[in-house]
């Protein structure tokens, strides 16, 4: 009930709380399926969170330019419509699936355990040794939902201002690597990158910070052993 | 069931869809009282849907600076955490409530109903000529939830990149206006606006297109124009 007039608030729907929560519990336990498949094909997975434009595909775009023949790369898109993002990874020759989830907010195990079929048929060897999974544009509700990944990279880039760690906790909690992205716009903007770092370290220290440019190729070779480390 | 295995998946639940859709119905519901509510004050509300850091509060700093004197405005900030976005709207001298949805991706009605109640007890005639209501930073979620409000904008920021429309679809179909911020950086950016703007009227001809840039001033008289022509 509302504190204010006593109209009925839908925010308090106990039943939706227990239905929400049984859904997660069954995402949680197709993720672990998720899991052994993508060990299975001797692939460590990453999800790749961001807000809409913050630059995950360019970031995979030139990690694959400068990786994709030391690794076999694989990539999974989750988009809401369009094939737009699979189109530019195809064109970097190698392969890839997207995920449409038609409205949907984030991907969820069960979307991404048939994106990790359908790129299994891609495979001539049926070996992988890294899969990036891009997850839908979106700051918040990715972060509640695990894929299976092994590492889960969240990214804000320059333009977003520095106060995205504290005002989108969860994704950060819920983080391995707080990516910052576009540097090369520093010089431009008003982003204290410090501010950022610190935010998001209180919220959890035990994250790796590192930051790109696409276009300098600035902090790249970081993000590179990083990546190589995982598939040691 | 999943179609490449048989496992059991949870995107399919129907429990779910029928209390989901409940959900919005009591939403729906609650946002024509709210709309009841705000005439009462004499107000047009208009709902800005934007991804984190497209420049929101920025607009609304600099719409206030312009129009602050000659109209009476308030403002409810929505986030998921912190109270930064309404300290930066109250520096500017008008009254605001800051909601936090404590972990939800967007705001209802049933959130906004307690926002409008705090923000009447900030206002000595209890009249009001323009509320804005921020959203939660997120182009996904917040699009399904109607608020009450008259009008709604969604707004893109030229470092997002002009695939946007095509992407995040909803947003768009449900808007009034599209707004492309930060116009100052057109030259630094790969961004064709016709794009942009052709891809959001194909999905919504009646979108009113205008452009802003908080730095140089570009494009403010048109989005003040449109402000003044609602509250006429």
């Amino acid at each position: 009930m509302c504190e204010d007039c006593g109209c009925a608030s839908p925010s308090h729907n106990h039943k939706v709380v227990d239905v929400n929560q049984s859904l997660l519990a069954a995402n949680d336990a197709l993720a672990e399926k998720n899991r052994e498949h993508i060990e299975e094909l001797g692939a460590v997975a990453i999800n790749l969170i961001s807000s809409p434009g913050s630059g995950k595909t360019t970031l995979l775009e030139k990690t694959i330019e400068r990786l994709g023949k030391e690794l076999r790369i694989g990539v999974i898109e989750g988009d809401i419509e369009t094939e737009r993002d699979a189109e530019r990874i195809r064109a970097k020759g190698v392969p890839v699936v997207q995920l449409t989830t038609g409205g949907a907010c984030h991907l969820d195990a069960a979307l991404v355990h048939k994106g990790i079929h359908a790129l299994e048929h891609q495979l001539d060897d049926k070996k992988l040794d890294l899969l990036f999974i891009e997850n839908v544009g979106n700051l918040v509700c990715p972060a509640t939902f695990y894929l299976g990944e092994h590492q889960r990279v969240v990214m804000i880039s320059v333009p977003e201002g520095p106060d995205k760690p504290a005002k989108y906790p969860r994704a950060f909690i819920g983080s391995d690597v707080f990516m910052i992205s576009k540097t090369d716009l520093l010089p431009y903007f008003d982003f204290p990158s410090e501010m950022a770092i610190k935010d998001a370290l209180l919220l959890n220290p035990k994250l790796k910070v590192m930051s790109v440019s696409a276009t300098t190729g600035d902090g790249f070779d970081s993000w590179l052993a990083y990546l190589r480390s995982l598939c040691r």
